[in-house]
Formats: structure tokens, sequence, C-alpha cells
């Protein structure tokens, strides 16, 4: 946690703010700070800058706060990404979360289980992932997440009006070319499933106007795809 | 698994191969295949082709084997990472064999827990992992993992023959350049633990010319810096 991330209910006066939950233990176990220490803090959605410890016990903190600070830029991305098994979607939920994508479509695809669906991530945690993301990051704003259960649908009806005004692209390593140099392009960029897309929806993909990119003849796992596909398209 | 590794004590004949362990269970399982199917195989540290089925009972699979493809490049780097926690560095070393690296140093830092270096993983688990990813990546060559216990002498003693001849780069976000752009260059790359690297660290590293370097203001957890530095820094 290398910010602390605070919202409304937190606050007790107008620029003060007291914490006794996981945020305090974290704190009070790792951080150790003493009265008069400075720590970092952010809003969710809202200015970063720190808080200055006012009160401590064993029970809570209590932090007076001084915002100076915007988040970090956002990615001009869209993520549309088929639903990962549940463990690997907290992880990848944490990721995008840290490294800037604000808008993630968790899609169904053919070779995603169905059961992945009715999943407690999907259902419960999507919030608390993308929280751990942002506190990790130094970042407060928090993603957009939707979800669309149906491919097709999906693809025919919303996609077009996602994807529009941006350069659309599909990882998939077959017939692809190499993934473009970074930019600071708008960019919606479709990720498959273990296995991958199967060619019915590469194809729907296609003529959605996506082009299919590899990232080299090496397969990876969702977790490492994401992180080196945002690494790879993007300027610092 | 996107790839059989067998090695020579799976073979019963030149040219075929008997498997029963965790490696058949994923095929019966997952793969399905029937008799006369051909699924991929690779040799550790050998080549990669296909094998056919000639067996299948409840027990086991025979497979015969021809080997006609390379495994991918390697990318050449030289990583260094201080050692992350036990949970982590089972997915770590899964990412940096499914993304080629082959020649890993897990060094000691301050910040790295002394408790980790006891850990099951350290002892015993690291070869398990890295078969793991290659098997994750299509890859065969196992990479090459060395524990360093201490600081100081590996620096002063050991780093400056195993940096030699290659760009030497620390990641570390603060007084930092961004990241090179990719290329096919020889880097030495080192990675600090959460928290990063102590000041006298960094120092220590660029005194043995290591240029500091960052990827943007976000902080990564090392299971995303490591995919996101390796896919920044190198040309599919």
């Amino acid at each position: 946690m290398n910010l602390i991330l605070l919202t409304e209910t937190d606050f007790y006066h107008s620029n003060c703010a007291e914490i006794d939950d996981r945020r305090f233990v974290h704190i009070k176990t790792i951080q150790k700070p003493l009265i008069g220490d400075f720590l970092k803090v952010g809003i969710l959605n809202g200015d970063k800058g720190v808080g200055e410890v006012i009160a401590l016990s064993d029970q809570a903190i209590s932090l007076r706060i001084t915002l100076s600070e915007k988040p970090p830029e956002p990615l001009p991305i869209t993520l549309l990404l088929a639903l990962p098994r549940p463990k690997m979607l907290k992880r990848v939920l944490q990721t995008i979360s840290s490294m800037g994508v604000k808008e993630l479509y968790l899609i169904n695809s053919y070779r995603v289980d169905k059961s992945f669906w009715g999943s407690p991530v999907v259902e419960k945690q999507i919030k608390e992932n993308l929280i751990l993301g942002l506190e990790q990051a130094g970042d407060t704003q928090l993603p957009n997440v939707y979800l669309k259960k149906r491919f097709k649908p999906f693809i025919e009806d919303e996609l077009p009006a996602i994807s529009q005004n941006s350069r659309s692209l599909i990882a998939h390593p077959y017939e692809a070319a190499p993934c473009p140099t970074p930019s600071r392009e708008q960019i919606t960029l479709a990720i498959g499933p273990e296995g991958g897309f199967i060619p019915y929806e590469v194809e729907k993909f296609n003529q959605c106007g996506f082009e299919s990119i590899h990232i080299g003849e090496r397969i990876l796992r969702v977790e490492n795809a994401v992180p080196s596909l945002l690494s790879r398209l993007f300027e610092i």
C-alpha cells in the first residue's frame, strides 16, 4: 500500500479522517508512524496529498489531510478481456488498476468456463481488487468495469461505438502483425482467454476493424500478457 | 501447458516416451487426445516437435516423438531480482521462464525479509516453477538461477564480471531516466524488493555502472514490473 485511499465516510471533519479497518492495520504494522508524521493519502476519484498523524491508538488512526496533487494520467485504453478464472481475475483486476487502465470490459468467449461468471470475485470483489491496485500504484481514479456475458450481442451491438475513434487491436498469435511501437494513441485492445479466442471470435473482431497483433512466439498467461501489452503499447 | 516437456527418463525407446505424472493428468483431462493424435512436445534443454499418441490408458500415455524445431530465442538479458516473498517468487519464476529470461540472480537486499531465504520455494521448488513457465510458453531451455544471500560481496566481487559487455540498468523510480526503447542489446537489469532498494544499494549499483531507469510514476508490484520491463526493453 503506497497510498492510503480515503472516501467521504472516513472524514469526521472537513479535513480530518479516522480509519480503523485493514488500512489501519497495514499502517500500524508496516508503516509504524508516530504522531506528527506525514503519510501519502488520496481521495477515491479525487486528488492526492498527505495526511499528518494527529491521533493514534490501538484501534484507529486520525489524519489531518492536505491535498495538493493530481493522480497519475490514465492510459488511453479500453481493454476487453475474456473473463479469466477467479484467482487470475483478482490479480488481473489489481494489475489493470495499478497500471492505469480505466475502462475494462470483461467479456464472454467460447473458452470461458461458464462457472467463472458466478464466482464471488465477479459478484462482489471487483471494486475491492481495483482499490488494492490503486493503493499499490499511488492512483485514486477507480476504473470502470463492465460485465458482458453474451459475446455476439456485445460485439455486434456495443463494440462499434466503444472502439470508434481508437486504434483497435486483438492480441492473437496467429496471422498477426507485431505489436505497434509505444505511443499515446487511443487504443481498444482485446485479449482472449487461456487457449485463445476461437477463429469465429477473431473473425468477428476483425470484421469490427480489430487488427491481429502478437508480442512474440511465446504464449503468455493472461497475467503476464496484460502488463506486457500495456507496457509495450504506451509511452511512459 | 502448451508444450509437453520430456526428459531422458521418460523414454523407453529411442523415440518413444511414456508419461504417467501430472503431465499425463493434464493431457487426459484437458487435451483429451485419441490414438493417432499429435501433441506438441519438447525435450528439456533440447528441440521441439510432436508426439503421436500410440497408447493411452487410465494410467499413462505413450508418444512417438519427432523433433523438428528449435525452441524460441532467449532474451539477451541477465536479471538480478531482490528475492521476493515466497508466493510471489513462484509466480515470478514462472513469468521469467515463460518470457525467455535464461540468467536469473536472486539477490539479497535490506528490504528482503530474512525468512524468505528459508522458504520451501527457494529450497526445492525453483526448477518446478521454471518448468511450468517453459510449458506455458512453448520453450525448452531451462533458465539458470543463482542465489546470492549477501548483497555487498555479490555486488563488489561478482557483479562486474556478470554485467560486463552489457548495458546495465536498475529499475528505480527516483532520479531516473525513462526506460530505453526496445532493442536487441544485451542487458543486465536489477529490480528491487517491495519498498525498493535503499539508497546505499542504489549507489552500489550506480558505482558498478548501472543507470537508474523508470517506467512511469506508478509503483508496480514485482510481478507486474518484471513483464512490463521485459516487454519494454526488448524487440519482439
